[in-house]
């Protein structure tokens, strides 16, 4: 089944000039959710993972599962101000300005093998900060994995130093 | 396994009085997670779903996994502005002022038997909307499901007409 074909093209979203690739039309679709998130997962296995960490919002309905199938604890990344709890934060630079991600300081324990999960890798931002605060809590990024890649963007250079698989690359 | 003792008490989040029930510390234990998504699912095993609708955002957690297992599709009920493409809206009352939810207009389609599924059953308003949504598409409730409910907050009043679950009631 070809994958691709299930992501829809959304002109001028978020804003004039970008090309969204909408992943909804894949998850609304059963098969190809299914067979998206298995091959998502295929290669970890038999791996021991501790925990998966998913990045607000979309990598929460995929880092879920991802966590449910490895029967390991998930522990979401959240925007600043959403987590009760005492939280560790990253920030990261957007084209224009600066945004955070926060973890629970108790959310990562010291040596545990952590996943991070996103839909999209575009310019890696997001992940890079996921990542470090997956570190700043002594836990090892065992791999990031993403839904769709935007190559052109380049975010692989940003995440060098980690194991980075996509499953739809442009 | 007794799930009540993985919910974290947080006094005064997210403002002053408020006792929140903090869900990461069930979800970040393996084996809490899975028993918690294996009962929450146990009751619509073998029934004929088409898709489950997840609430922004913690119900995209739970949802995203029951939808998996489940075989069947995944919908996002997102705030106003994030879902790229037509969309239909409703909005709902909050203590102070409205709310939206949104949902694709593609995302169901008339006829589907749908589930809907968030973290907290409080006073009910925003499972509402999610519920109204599904079915101004055209779709069918067949259930509503929680992770936790605040039963003195009577959310189950304002659902009434609805198969509403939770797995941890106060």
């Amino acid at each position: 089944m070809n994958l691709e074909k299930f992501i829809r093209d959304v002109p001028d979203f978020p804003k004039q000039g970008i090309l969204f690739k909408d992943i909804t039309t894949l998850l609304q679709n059963g098969d190809a959710f299914r067979l998206a998130m298995n091959r998502m997962m295929k290669k970890y296995r038999g791996e021991e993972i501790d925990k998966v960490v998913g990045v607000e919002a979309r990598g929460f309905i995929l880092g879920g599962i991802m966590a449910y199938k490895l029967g390991c604890g998930f522990v979401p990344a959240r925007k600043p101000g959403k987590l009760p709890y005492s939280a560790t934060r990253e920030e990261y630079t957007l084209e224009y300005g600066t945004n955070a991600l926060e973890v629970h300081e108790d959310g990562i324990l010291p040596g545990e093998k952590v996943l991070v999960v996103d839909d999209l890798l575009a310019t890696g931002g997001t992940a890079l900060a996921a990542a470090r605060l997956v570190e700043k809590l002594g836990g090892t990024v065992v791999g990031i994995e993403f839904l769709v890649e935007l190559g052109f963007l380049h975010g692989r250079e940003k995440l060098s130093g980690y194991k980075v698989n996509s499953l739809i690359a442009y």
